[in-house]
C-alpha cells in the first residue's frame, strides 16, 4: 500500500498545488486524536471536507507520564502509537494521506511513525513525503522579513536550547517549541514573534525585547483563551 | 499602489492555495530579467500564463564586476535596480506579484528592493508576504528526512560560513548558496544533497561525504547541462 505524507502548512488555504491534487488521489486520510480539545484536528477534517477525502482519526495512545522508567515508557509509547496507525493502514489498505501541520522536516514525529510501521514489515508501505509551508516561514511572511543578516545563517531551535544557541554567538535564532523560555535574559535583542499563525487566533508583536515581552505574554494568553491552544515561534536577533 | 511579494516555491505546481488566490488578483507580475539564460524566468512565466496574469520583465542591470571601489558599485547596482522596479510600478500601477523562487524568507533579495521603493516615497506602496516552499523543505522532503536531531537545533548557512558552523560544533547545517565548497574536509559525515529540486533536472544524491562527493559533482555538472542552471543545496549530518 501505499502512503502520502503532505505538509499542509498552517490551514486549508497553504496546500500547495501538488499537495492538494494528491489529498485529491487518496482514498483516506490518518491523523492522530489527541486527549486536549485538538484545535489541529478540526482544521485537518477542513482540508479533508473540502478535498472529498474521509478523514481516519487515530486515538492516540495515553502516556504515561508518571512511569518511573521514563525512557522504558516512551519507548512503550512509541510502540504504541505505531501499532495503533499499522492497524488502521493494515484494514483499510489503499493510497493513505498523513497530513501534517506545517512541513514533515520541521519537529513533527510523522516520518519517524511511518519509518517505524515500514520497518516492522506487517504492512508493506511505500512512502514519498510533499513539503508544507513552515512557522518560521509564516512568521517572516507575517513580518515582512527575511530569517537571516546578508549573507549570514540562521539558526533555528527548540527553546529549550536557546541558551547554547546564544552562547554560540549566533545574530539569528528562530525559536520553536515553547513560548518565551529564556527571552527575559536577552532583553536588548530583537524580537518577532506569532502565535496561531495562519488561523483566525493569530497574534503578531515585534519590538525589543525587554520592551514587549509582556506584550507577548499577554497575546499569547489571548490566542490560547480563544483558540484552545497556542503555538508560537520567534525570530530573535541580537543587538550590534 | 499595492505590492504582493509572493512565493512560489519550486515550481509552478507548489504555489499554495492563498498564493494562487492572491496571484490571480493581481493586475500583473514583475520578475528580473537576468544577463544568463534564466531558466527561473521561464518558470515564472509558466504560473504566470497559468494564472492568467501578464509578466512584466525587469532587465537586472549590468553589474561593474571590476570596479575599484567594490561598495560603492554593489550600492549603484542596488539604486539602479530599485529605480527600475520603481519605474514599472509608478507606469502601471494597480497591483503587482512580486514572484519569489522558494520563499521570500531565505536569501533573497525582493523584500529589501520593495522596502527600498517604498523608502524612496516616490510610488506610493502597501506589500504583504506570502510564504512558499523553500530549498530546505523540498531537500528534506525529497530525501523523506527531518532537517534535525530528536530535540535539536538546524543550522542553516550559505557555503562560504561553512567552516564556522562546524567549528561550532552543530550537528545538523543545512548549506545553501554555492555548491559542495568545504565539503571535502568533512569525509565522515552524512549528505543529503539535491539540485533543481522540483524541475525536471532534479538531482538527488546521499551517504557518507566521503563515499559520495564524485557522485555528486557529476550529478551536479548534468544537472548545470540538462538546464542550464544549477542550484543545490544539501543537509550535512556529523557523525557520531
Ligand atoms: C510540533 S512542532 C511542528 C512544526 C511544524 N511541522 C512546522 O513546520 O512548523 C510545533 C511548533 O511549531 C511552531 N508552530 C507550529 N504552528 C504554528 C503556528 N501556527 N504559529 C506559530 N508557531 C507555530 C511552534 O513553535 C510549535 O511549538
Ligand atoms: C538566492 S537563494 C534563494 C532561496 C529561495 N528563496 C528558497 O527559499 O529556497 C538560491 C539558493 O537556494 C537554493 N535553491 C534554490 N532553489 C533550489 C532548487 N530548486 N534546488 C536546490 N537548491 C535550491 C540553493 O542553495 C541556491 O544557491
Amino acid at each position: 500500500m501505499r502512503v502520502r505524507i503532505l505538509g499542509m502548512g498552517m490551514g486549508p488555504h497553504q496546500l500547495t498545488g501538488e499537495a492538494a491534487q494528491a489529498l485529491r488521489g487518496c482514498d483516506y486520510a490518518v491523523a492522530a486524536r489527541k486527549g486536549d480539545g485538538d484545535g489541529l484536528l478540526a482544521l485537518r477534517r477542513a482540508v479533508c471536507a473540502a478535498h472529498g477525502v474521509p478523514l481516519v482519526e487515530v486515538p492516540d495512545p495515553a502516556r504515561d507520564r508518571g512511569a518511573a522508567d521514563y525512557a522504558a515508557a516512551v519507548a512503550d509509547w512509541h510502540a504504541e502509537r505505531t501499532a495503533a496507525y499499522e492497524r488502521v493502514l493494515a484494514e483499510r489498505g489503499g493510497t493513505a494521506a498523513f497530513l501534517v501541520w506545517g512541513d514533515p522536516s520541521l519537529y513533527d514525529s510523522t516520518l519517524r511513525i511511518v519509518e517505524a510501521v515500514a520497518a516492522r514489515g506487517a504492512v508493506p508501505v511505500e512512502y514519498d513525503v510533499l513539503p508544507g509551508i513552515g512557522a518560521p516561514q509564516m512568521l517572516a511572511a507575517r513580518h515582512r522579513i527575511v530569517l537571516h543578516g546578508v549573507g549570514g545563517p540562521v539558526h533555528v531551535t527548540p527553546a529549550r536550547r536557546l541558551p547554547e544557541a546564544v552562547a554560540a554567538g549566533h545574530r539569528d535564532i528562530v525559536v520553536m517549541l515553547g513560548g518565551r523560555h529564556g527571552f527575559a535574559e536577552l532583553a536588548d535583542w530583537s524580537v518577532w514573534w506569532g502565535a496561531n499563525l495562519g488561523t483566525d487566533t493569530e497574534e503578531l508583536v515585534a519590538g525589543r525585547v525587554g520592551d514587549v515581552l509582556e506584550e507577548i505574554g499577554a497575546a499569547r494568553l489571548r490566542a490560547r483563551e480563544r483558540a484552545g491552544w497556542v503555538m508560537d515561534t520567534a525570530l530573535l536577533r541580537r543587538p550590534r
